[in-house]
């Protein structure tokens, strides 16, 4: 029997398959349904003119079969500088941006170009838990830092655990799995600790379609040195309902793009070209249908932030884009309570553990609630049955 | 300013993007096109049918676009668990397959699974540089086996490189690139090598689809345990010229599946649907557009060994598949003359130096020669150019 490389036996199996597990034995009476709130991603499929322009491109554009440039396609990159140009009051090149295939290899990729097996990159707890299972099958070590009662997390805090072997700090916003929308006061602060320690800030905003607030939701990629620090990444597949194709961006300096260039060429070749397609067409021509699923997402945020806090014993501590971050009013480990939420009240939620240290005792208590695919309707429902849930 | 992980500095750029930056500044006169032997790949659309399956599914099948199961479709899965199990006379489940985002990618999960940091995996040399380059970011020791003047790699010599941190040992049959076909019994000898020592045995087939020999290439996944010891590897780009989508596949044990499930789901999350579509619908109906494709590309490697083997000073060492690897004739470095090549010859082909360690001095004196998109008038072409080219 060969032998299996410790650092990925360690870390954990992918928390969203083992929660389909649950699924497999329990029938759900057709008058009250399963409520799945466990995944962060779109249940129904793009637009018909985003599905027709994929489809005319794989009958009719023999390169939508070929490999693309290893980076993406150029007008792709072209796009996404030009809309993040716009959105950040900033100077953005093409040379500045790699498509990769889906926000999670974009994540891979800008670490694999900044730490290696010994390495410290510090993740505010409740963390992805993807971001940590890639730096733990590198043997990079990440370091919890343990967001504030408001979910957010603390730039002193984070300057303690910095040491001479750190070389990023990790911030999502919208943040997965909390859904709190870091202040973009929070993320100079955040900017200039990086600065001062000559370390990285990825910022990862999969979710910023979905932000609340009006504007650039941060303003360090205006700075005119922002790519010596800044790695930020976005993903096209939650504004445009492209889960199934994996389409993710980065942008960084030329200097890193070589590296990243690099990783991708090895990992990917080149993204999904029909996946590309869908995107770019998205970007052109679904503008205002992205601000009407946006004021939808936000009506949901709404509905949801009421329902929970009408709920007995359980508080809601943040909710934002996909997310609500709640305290369970129970003794039990959410671990153990997330297949009873299945079997007793017919929802599907993931717990908190599933984002936190094993050593971190706030993940018991917790459970994330991915409204987004819910309607008001339905909020409701789950908001009764959760307070019907006893243990 | 933030630091590089060194790991991935060290390791070399991209070889094919770095071949199609000679191109920059060479204009081609129309009487005299370039013949590109450079890349590995189909530069034509897959066949209608193929393409018109893939257009119906993004217009009609809502799932198309959403995040499909980590380790791949459970159709696919199965299909490809059929499909070797009856060209290898073996017997194998879908639970032994994965899906992959491309082959790169596969082999990136394999030995993600084998070693991290400070381990060693052998390579016969020439190697594929996107595995060398693989080993380099992760910090793995990728220790070179020189095949012999027959381009095989000899398990006495392999033997000889296994140490206390050796997990496996990698071959690519049909090779790229040198093209050589590795003989059944030469897979007999290195698996039983593998186990003695108990590493892990690695087979690359992304071209097994062009192999010349009739049956099955190897018996190794008819033994009762080849899962303990054999990782196999497969690509649906070259059969059914689908480069643009992504799509390849890994076979190993349901014990390690778990772990490349890890690291599928942090890499990738899932294959682009599309492109599992495509390749679905490719096993299931292009079988005899396949053998076609076969028979078209061995009549060019015939035409390619003929063509080469008149050619004064040059030495054809083996050909297969999509690649000839042959020796120069003169006193220069292949890496100096791959960009003269293109603008004296009009031809593109990638310098033995890409596949071969540095300190290695065979690189210098070979090219590969990827002709399996040039014609049998565009390899006579190719050997004419050849002929004329002076130093």
């Amino acid at each position: 029997m060969t032998s299996f490389n410790p650092a990925l036996f360690a870390t954990f199996a992918p928390p969203v398959m083992e929660a389909r597990r649950w699924l497999a034995d329990v029938t759900f009476p057709p008058e009250r349904p399963l409520i799945n709130v466990s995944q962060a991603a779109p249940v129904d499929p793009p637009p018909e003119g985003l599905r027709r322009a994929i489809a005319e491109a794989a009958l009719d554009l023999p390169e939508a079969h070929l490999y693309g440039p290893v980076l993406g396609n150029g007008d792709l990159r072209d796009a996404v500088a030009g809309e993040f140009s716009r959105a950040y009051g900033a100077d953005l090149t093409a040379g500045q941006v790699a498509i990769t295939q889906g926000c999670n290899q974009a994540f891979c990729a800008a670490t694999a170009t900044l730490a290696g097996a010994g390495d410290d990159v510090i993740l505010p707890t409740p963390w992805y838990f993807n971001h940590k299972m890639w730096l733990d099958m590198q043997g990079v070590n990440a370091r919890p830092l343990p967001c504030q009662s408001d979910m957010l997390p603390d730039p002193q805090q984070a300057e303690a655990l910095i040491g001479p072997r750190t070389r990023a700090i990790v911030l999502i916003t919208p943040n997965n799995p909390s859904g709190a929308e870091y202040p973009a006061e929070l993320l100079d602060r955040f900017y200039d600790l990086a600065v001062r320690h000559g370390i990285a800030l990825i910022i990862d905003e999969t979710y910023r379609d979905f932000d609340s607030r009006a504007g650039a939701p941060h303003h360090l990629l205006a700075r005119p040195d922002w790519d010596r620090t800044v790695i930020q990444l976005y993903s096209f597949s939650k504004a445009y309902r492209l889960t199934g194709h994996r389409v993710g961006a980065l942008l960084t300096s030329v200097e890193r793009m070589a590296q990243v260039e690099k990783f991708l060429d090895t990992v990917a070749i080149s993204t999904s070209q029909l996946g590309q397609i869908g995107a770019l067409w998205g970007m052109r021509n679904l503008r205002d249908w992205l601000a009407g699923e946006r004021q939808e997402i936000l009506s949901r945020r709404t509905a949801t932030v009421t329902a929970l806090r009408g709920l007995d014993g359980w508080t809601l501590k943040s909710a934002g884009a996909y997310f609500a971050w709640v305290e369970h009013p129970f003794g039990e480990s959410s671990a153990d309570l997330a297949p009873r939420l299945v079997r007793d009240a017919g929802v599907l939620a993931l717990p908190g553990t599933m984002f936190t240290p094993t050593d971190d005792p706030t993940g018991k208590r917790h459970f994330r609630l991915a409204f987004a695919n819910v309607d008001r309707a339905g909020i409701e429902q789950l908001a009764e049955r959760l307070a019907g849930f006893a243990v």
